[in-house]
């Protein structure tokens, strides 16, 4: 059996454009599945396959509210996957300041 | 035909953890294909298969020298993974704040 990290789910729910959507409409308040779909050119049961995958990964929750299922944004997930680009983005950073100096340096020995 | 996005592309190559260890082992610096694969335990092809979808998602850049295959971290394809990431925690901050002020001021209602 194949295991997954958290940071495998949270990128893989993100990789796809319709769950993305999804999470923006989430980010401005609680939806109903049907309210979720009714923007999206996508059946009913298409839609809950993307839920079920942002829920999976943590990025919502639902909840049975009588007859429909409500959707929120869930917990913090997201910090994590934050966290990693950022890191990951300053180890970069750092590497192109060293390149510029370099650069900076051949040219000064030069002129 | 299934069209991708760019940050489809991105958040796919990152959910992988081979994928995210090859970005790290790259952001201190450039190596070689056979030098990637070292610290994995992982086939030659295997890593090959790796560093294409990183390549195909401009996280990493690859340059034939020699008889070996330099691999370096790619243009600046995180930014929009950031950026995505960091507008949409900053509605649900937003979000937040707003609960936690309603929840203040019922609590002040009370006491």
């Amino acid at each position: 059996m194949v295991k997954y990290s958290p940071l495998d789910l949270t990128f893989s729910a993100l990789s796809d454009p319709t769950r993305r959507d999804i999470l923006e409409r989430l980010a401005s308040g609680p939806a109903t599945i049907s309210e979720l779909a009714h923007p999206f050119d996508i059946s009913l049961p298409g839609l809950m396959k993307h839920v079920r995958i942002l829920e999976e990964a943590h990025l919502v929750t639902t909840e049975k509210k009588g007859r429909t299922r409500e959707c929120r944004l869930g917990s913090e997930q997201l910090d994590d996957a934050a966290r990693w680009i950022e890191t990951y983005r300053r180890h970069w950073e750092r590497r192109l300041d060293r390149l510029g100096r370099y650069l900076e340096k051949q040219q000064g020995g030069r002129s």
